[in-house]
């Protein structure tokens, strides 16, 4: 038997994957979860029938993530995580001996328990225990808190079903908040290159303008996103991602990587005109 | 009637596309030659069942293979362009008022006449007075070529069907010396991230590595291609692409450009660890 799995990438646009096994599939109370077992990715974690993970390519979106503040700032001991369920940030802190306390925020168990069971190269630090899981609303849960972390890792889903909150002008502002002033928040940026993820990337960037002194974006090239070309937001109350980059602190502490490097870290935020056109951006802001 | 192309990535995976009209579909001597009209990316030329180009991203490839050696070359005056039967490069090309000669060689007059009938955006400038025709196998081409263009292109179709002879050492060789001393070629230089196109990113690398002494490779976004993850190479008898960049000249010369400038000139040079150990650099190559 054939079996495909296809995401749609805009009505006119799909990308198909050939589907050995269906690992699991069930519906939490917030969205369908599946793990599908393919040959060229992997294992593959799929809700609401989007890709959220292969196994082949998860870490270059988790080294992008973590990678790119944590060469920056100087001194992150407290880190809060909202959204990524599956454990693969999480699994990128985990590396950082000096993080003394990460918070993760995920409003569905079920994403974790599935993570547990089925993605096992993924999910590895859930037992770390500077680790603690809070099964909750991130909108709700920042709301309260104040001047309590060094760094705030947005890895939400797409800006519709349960990650709709986390696209919203309140929650960057509570972001903003629960930072300490010399916080960074990094967040998944979706993507340039179609119409309607660009608007995203547009409506994120213009509710996250005012309420940042340093907002920067960068990309990566993610084979199963759509378009490939994905972007990241860098907010910051203080740290500059390219001027506060020390490369030399970074790779002293000998982490090995697949994708970041501290030279890939200076080109990243090297942006097409195109993007910089979306972000309406003057010429002083592209480092023109 | 849903009309869908789709092109296979790999065994196990296709990027499909929603088809308006075919506008043209033809077999010349050496390959079959298809434009299909598509709500999502305009017009799409197909060489035997591969995309070549779309009229939606082609200008990222078209940008990334003339203004990065433009930018570094102080001195363009004469150009070879092997393959571009589409006529994209030389659109490129043609907005370089100081470039005198254009000889460009296309092994099927056909990918010509297709392209200036159907894709009129894109084949701009054949009849440019600058512009030399000539219908021949790029491979025999240069063989009788010395020391006489200042920049070659290769912008080939994939290593295999006719475009394979455009993949040996020889070749690379032949092309070494129709360059001037100071000669830059620049060629496709497939994608890093499935296997079967890593393998000849590698290939290809091994192959040019002992013949040109500055030989680095560049990346970018080409939503259309395999992965979206698409390589450059930049190969130099004396000019270093970053160092011997000159950004001031290039920005004065005022083209407009949609996805290449200076800054992500210096960016698209930094390339993922996982692309590193493919090409098997020393950390010294790397610049860590």
């Amino acid at each position: 038997m054939e079996l495909w799995f296809s995401e749609q990438h805009t009505d006119d646009v799909k990308l198909s994957i050939r589907v050995e096994n269906i690992l699991c599939s069930r519906t939490s109370d917030f969205q369908r979860i599946d793990v599908l077992e393919t040959p060229e990715f992997g294992r593959i974690l799929v809700l609401d029938g989007v890709i959220m993970l292969t196994e082949k390519d998860e870490f270059i979106y988790h080294e992008m993530m973590t990678h790119i503040p944590l060469a920056v700032h100087p001194r992150v001991r407290d880190v809060l995580v909202i959204g990524a369920g599956d454990g693969g940030t999480l699994r990128e802190l985990c590396r950082y001996s000096d993080i003394e306390h990460i918070d993760l925020v995920e409003i569905d168990s079920e994403v974790i328990d599935v993570s547990r069971e089925f993605l096992p190269t993924v999910a590895t630090a859930f037992d770390d225990p500077r680790v603690h899981v809070e099964i909750a609303d991130g909108l709700r849960y920042v709301r309260t808190k104040q001047s309590c972390y060094d760094l705030v890792i947005v890895d939400s889903t797409d800006p519709f079903g349960p990650g709709e909150g986390l696209f919203t002008r309140e929650f960057y502002g509570n972001c903003y908040n629960a930072l300490r002033p010399d916080g960074i928040l990094v967040n998944q940026h979706e993507s340039p290159y179609y119409e309607g993820d660009a608007r995203e990337v547009r409506n994120t960037h213009r509710k996250t303008l005012p309420i940042y002194p340093i907002n920067r974006l960068f990309q990566a090239h993610i084979p199963t996103y759509p378009s490939g070309h994905w972007l990241f937001g860098f907010l910051s109350k203080k740290y500059d991602p390219l001027a506060d980059l020390d490369a030399d602190r970074w790779n002293a502490r000998g982490i090995q990587t697949r994708y970041y490097n501290t030279d890939l870290h200076r080109g990243c935020f090297a942006l097409p005109n195109y993007v910089l056109d979306l972000l309406d951006t003057t010429p002083d802001q592209r480092g023109l």
